[in-house]
């Protein structure tokens, strides 16, 4: 029998969790649940009912596996713990700073439900919060660095877009490949924000609008971009829709670290994402873990989890017998 | 309480757990065993007893986890299983091919002594296996590449020098860049043995020996270098000391991979190693390991682990909360 799925929230997010499904045997989509009149959503898969969210509780016994599809602002805060009342859940929740409260908030949801809520599952968070722990695990005595890009950045998309005269844009984020190349190189910088990452916009300005005095608001946006240099470029909307339309994101997470009686040798590992789309391979990340949800509560276990709390083992549909053999 | 460390057998790999051990505060070294006379065994760690292998059994209430140090073709095989009648052990056992025996072996022995066994671990098998898994797990539709190098081969240069005429020799196995490249890009390449690595030995000849008869020999070897596109390099016995004393290693772990309705999507999941020291890091990720054998046990686990079963947490001296606060 297969794992049941279903899929709270159908954006880029829930989209690519209906393409993953696809690319797993022993899964299938149960029911898609929306905010909107679930007569206007058309979902990929056929046969596959589209629900209201109201209606969840009604399909308590026929998913196996709820993944949430909301944003971590406000959406995932409430719904992971109402849902893991109810359901096996996953939620990507990546705002860092708020990860405990989060936790402890799923964790006593699916305790008392005798559930299981795996949150912040991604790659950042999720991968690379992986690297982080095996690395420094492995290397005391070391330096981490994160780098993120090239790829779009929502938040700094959103923040372009809310400027007075900007019709649309896009905002990639791009690794400094002299600071990267340092921490391969094993000098151990000490490195700014600005000496990580630079910002490229692509705008697309209204009509009449001022180009350099939406530039300058631009590079000078607290927060946003004043620390980083940053690029701005002015492109028609016909540009922006056939250059720009695509999600790609990725990074690089490293560490470099001695060991040796008096710290003699140096080491480097380094892991690295090149993706086209972020959110399909963020849902492809949470249909892993959604196999480990179902597992630990076959095993009769029950709240909340992250990727540190999980043997990799169970996110492969394989055996331990045929992965001992195949990929140790 | 710190975790109480014994070692068996002080060569390279040995003397690399007794350097990670002084990096690691919760942890110290209880003895050393070796086969040696242990009067002509010289420690770095002050006040800690060398002993004779077979006085182990004496230890069995003062080690909490004893590390396995010898080879994998006749030490450990024997070893593991036998240690773990009365200890929580691991190894770095290497040989791919006959894990699922060690597998069950160590099983037994553990679960019949209450004890845990945790087997192969190191960077390969070991770190490069768990990327493996989860790229596999995260990317079902895609194609895995591994590339070993640039480092000193035991095996390699153990063949060279047992040629006649050989007085000392050191073998490096490089990743040609070019496949790389081919990987990184997307290209999903179908790669030779003679397309992924190439071989390159720096030789110390014996007086009088014949050079272009050595060479020959070399690259002509079956299984070790007939498949390789080999270089030889004839040097001194003191360019040899000088230049390639070190024992370098590392390597890459790929997978690209498809997402999207229709596969539209590509991503490339990297893994890489840079290693100044191939046992001192071997050593290290064994350390990290010791740590989870000896938190399973206490949890009263017992049986044959490899790095797919073990939660990452295990691995940290950080409590989970630490853990979810600074590193997810």
């Amino acid at each position: 029998m297969s794992i049941r799925i279903g899929i709270s929230g159908y954006g880029n997010l829930g989209k690519g969790i209906e393409c993953a499904i696809k690319q797993n045997p022993d899964m299938e989509l149960a029911a898609v649940f929306t905010r909107r009149d679930p007569s206007t959503v058309q979902i990929l898969t056929e046969g596959v009912p589209v629900c209201r969210t109201d209606e969840a509780a009604d399909w308590k016994d026929k998913i196996d596996v709820m993944i949430l599809c909301g944003g971590s602002a406000t959406d995932l805060p409430v719904q992971t713990p109402e849902y893991a009342r109810m359901f096996n859940v996953i939620d990507s929740f990546d705002t860092h700073a708020k990860i405990p409260e989060h936790y402890a908030n799923v964790d006593a949801a699916a305790k008392e439900a005798g559930t299981i809520g795996i949150i912040s599952v991604g790659w950042d968070p999720g991968m690379f919060s992986l690297n982080r722990l095996y690395a420094n695990a492995i290397l005391p005595d070391g330096k981490d660095y994160t780098f993120w890009g090239k790829g779009v950045s929502q938040g700094h998309s959103d923040a372009v877009r809310r400027i007075e005269g900007v019709k649309d844009a896009k905002q990639y984020t791009i690794p400094v490949e002299a600071a990267l190349e340092a921490v391969r190189n094993g000098e151990n910088p000490d490195l700014t924000t600005r000496q990580k990452h630079t910002r490229e916009c692509f705008v697309v300005l209204e009509e009449g609008a001022d180009a350099a005095k939406v530039e300058e608001e631009i590079k000078t946006m607290p927060n946003y971009f004043s620390d980083y240099d940053t690029t701005v470029h002015f492109i028609s909307e016909e540009e922006l829709k056939r250059d720009h339309s695509g999600i790609p994101h990725g990074g690089f997470v490293l560490r470099s670290g001695k060991t040796g009686w008096n710290g003699e040798n140096s080491h480097l590992i380094e892991y690295s994402l090149k993706l086209d789309s972020n959110p399909e391979f963020t849902s492809s990340v949470l249909i892993a873990y959604a196999r480990a949800a179902y597992r630990l509560s076959q095993e009769g276990q029950c709240g909340c989890r992250t990727v540190f709390d999980i043997a990799p083992a169970y996110l492969s549909a394989k055996s331990g017998e045929e992965l001992r053999k195949t990929m140790l």
